[in-house]
């Protein structure tokens, strides 16, 4: 970091990227007047170099993710976004250069997402860099979409496709097993796993209609059956009907162990959604008129055990392990 | 971390301290309807071991440290506790006993300071633990206490005692430098730097009377610059009138070079007050019923420049470095 001060920092880099609330980054404290008849929906993720994200990842591309992954839980909650609290940890030595670089990145997506920056704080680590966002959103009273709704009888949808993110991991670590993809297909997936989209789309169309919902950042079947568990039922999934980009397909064709970290890794950031057969044709179509993919891939049913995953032959797939774990 | 699972530890050590808008930390998000009528106060610190306490500290006293600086800022602004959310990376390897007593640290303070825990993340880092607070407050709309609303003219206090936590800092880095204190007065010191105590009895005070303030975590000198930059006006400070603890005093008569650690080093979570001249007494009775010590060391003056700082011969003072820096 050498010269520059935190207050420095933040007046140069983070207070012109500031929401009204935050006051321009002069206080302790950002001050909000929450929108009355609404709930405040709030979630927090952290992400650590060398475990969420590679150190030498675009500073960009690192303070992208680091806020699309929690727009991405106010996204499955049926959430709009209110405001964004960050707190940075940065190893010592660290360049102005970076930091411009991952306030830029930040301020853009920000901007995109229409969730403003409103305070947070900046620390040195002797460590690896690390970044938490408490992200803020709001829905209307009693509406946020609950991970334990899901009702037996429900049919669970997934929006766009599944595995990309960790197809494109296992291509960064793992060069090798996917050079015959082509050039494209890499890119595809390189870029699902740098960048995810969450779908923020999708907020209205779920707390319209959903019974049940979360976002998939821990994996399909691990996310998957925390949700039915979390709802106290189970769930018949065939999972020869989750959607697969081409990329994907290419890639389990070519190895077919693929298959399994597609179904089990992480960083999908996609939405798995539980909705009564009533209100499945309404959710279809505002998922439609929102130009989001929505895929069925099965049935909640009653019991308690875990869900029941079945493949293209129509035997049961049982996984050595569902999800990616962060312990 | 071993065979430990984050939704195991969620369940069993931070699920039994959650709030009710945590929804038993089953879900993505927490959800909580703001009380109507009141403006969110929202704030946040990140603490890293090795910089902002030590890796031996009893886990316990890390959580509260914790806590208790976001509390801190609360304070500042006026506001009343509503609750708080957590991020917690660990070291790979830390035990699960280390995890139930920081759990168990967090629960006990959060029921004292009045603030749920509404959710947050684990993760686990390769590099030093880290733990990120985000509080939210509530005060009655338009009523926070700003760091801007200092005026030419206010009458600066301050809380408590000064300097105590950043000689107890000084104590555990340099024992030799405290071998002449009497036990006591080094446990003193020793425990105001390891368990900070917010000033939250004082929310209400600063409120009604204040019209600008901020706690003191950087230290004296180099917070009160910054509360009256974002002002914009200066100030005569008289700092032989700072209050001193009889632990601090005997450490500054052992050493005259303590004075500028007590001065300038952090971790006080003393509040600094600047109040009217006509609110003043108003300001000194709350705080008396309050049972908090507030002391006058200076009056705010027109002007940009930095405030002048004079000691006990009424010759002005200049620090080298005016406060704690995190970079």
């Amino acid at each position: 970091m050498g010269a520059i001060s935190e207050d420095d920092l933040i007046s140069r880099f983070f207070a012109p990227i500031a929401g009204s609330g935050a006051l321009g980054l002069k206080d302790d404290a950002a001050c909000l007047t929450p929108p009355p008849g609404q709930d405040l929906i709030l979630t927090k993720d952290a992400l650590v170099a060398g475990v969420h994200f590679f150190p030498d990842d675009p500073p960009e591309a690192i303070a992208r993710k680091a806020l699309r992954v929690n727009v991405s839980d106010l996204a499955a909650k049926g959430a709009d976004p209110l405001g964004f609290l960050l707190a940075l940890a940065l190893p010592t030595g660290d360049e102005a250069d970076w930091i411009e670089r991952f306030a830029q990145g930040l301020g853009e997506d920000a901007a995109r997402w229409g969730i403003p920056l409103l305070g947070g704080d900046t620390v040195k680590t002797p460590g690896p860099a690390m970044v938490s966002v408490t992200a803020l959103g709001t829905a209307p009273m009693g509406r946020m979409v609950a991970r334990t709704g899901v009702r037996a009888g429900d049919l669970i949808f997934v929006s766009g496709t599944i595995g990309d993110a960790a197809l494109g991991l296992q291509a960064r670590l793992a060069p090798q097993r996917f050079s015959g993809l082509p050039e494209e297909a890499r890119a595809h997936l390189l870029a699902r796993y740098l960048d995810p989209q969450p779908r923020l789309a999708l907020a209205h169309a779920l707390r319209a209609h959903a019974s049940g919902g979360m976002d998939v950042s821990d994996g399909l079947v691990g996310d998957l059956t925390k949700m039915l568990k979390a709802s106290g039922v189970s769930a018949d999934i065939r999972l020869q009907d989750a959607p697969l980009s081409d990329a994907a397909r290419h890639s389990v064709a070519m190895e077919a162990a693929l298959f399994e970290t597609a179904m089990t890794g992480g960083d999908d950031y996609e939405l798995l959604v539980a909705v009564s057969p009533q209100k499945a044709a309404a959710l279809q179509a505002a998922a439609r008129a929102a130009g989001v993919p929505l895929t069925l891939i099965g049935e909640a049913v009653a019991g308690t055990g875990p869900p029941r995953f079945t493949g293209a032959d129509g035997g049961q797939i049982v996984f050595a392990r569902g999800s990616f774990s962060h312990f």
